[in-house]
């Protein structure tokens, strides 16, 4: 399992930027996309638990688009052979103080690079 | 990629236990153990974010061995064909009534199942 190929990194770090970018512009239709559509994706958000696609996709139809810019602090990204990552973003909310947390997994599926499980949180 | 083979499940289902009796009673030589030894692993907690091995072996070392007991409420394990996984874990403390997240990437390394990413938080 060979750690942080080059070209593996790039393709992950991409995603995962344009994953941010749709999540700060409230993005639904890319942000549906970037994850996993599976009955198994989690996401564990800072007032929220959803299981399986329906649940995310559901809160993402839902959500309110204002207040959702943030500033990246820290980023780290790992990579696992060709097929698996893991992501970590360290954000501040626009007008906030407090620093929240984002860790995902992501797996390369047949439909290409999808967010398998995600958990954000604000700093206690 | 194969989902969920149920002998994978198995080998995560029975490393991700020991991480929790390894926690709950903190025994430290065994979270060391299940922690990947790298630079790369990271571990956002409640209240602390770690980056690397030395980081979280450091904050081991260091915790108090009080109040870590916890009753598992919803655990959900994925695995990713034969060596990778998911894991997420909604508990209690005992004598709080609020819901803790802990969520955690494993890897099978060349030394076995390790965890590679780790978040724990408090639900808002």
């Amino acid at each position: 399992m060979e750690i942080n190929k080059p070209e593996i990194v790039a393709e992950v770090q991409r995603e995962f930027m344009r994953y941010e970018r749709a999540l700060t512009s409230n993005d639904v239709e890319v942000l549906d996309q970037l994850f996993w559509n599976s009955e198994h994706t989690v996401r564990l958000g800072a007032t929220e638990h959803l299981y399986g696609f329906a649940a995310i996709q559901a809160f993402r139809a839902g959500r309110s688009p204002q207040g959702l810019d943030r500033v990246m602090l820290k980023t780290q990204i790992t990579t696992f052979g060709d097929d698996y990552a893991t992501a970590h973003l360290e954000f501040q909310r626009i007008g906030s103080d407090k620093v929240g947390r984002q860790t995902q997994a992501w797996a390369r599926t047949s439909e290409g690079w999808r967010v398998v499980s995600a958990h954000v949180s604000m700093l206690a």
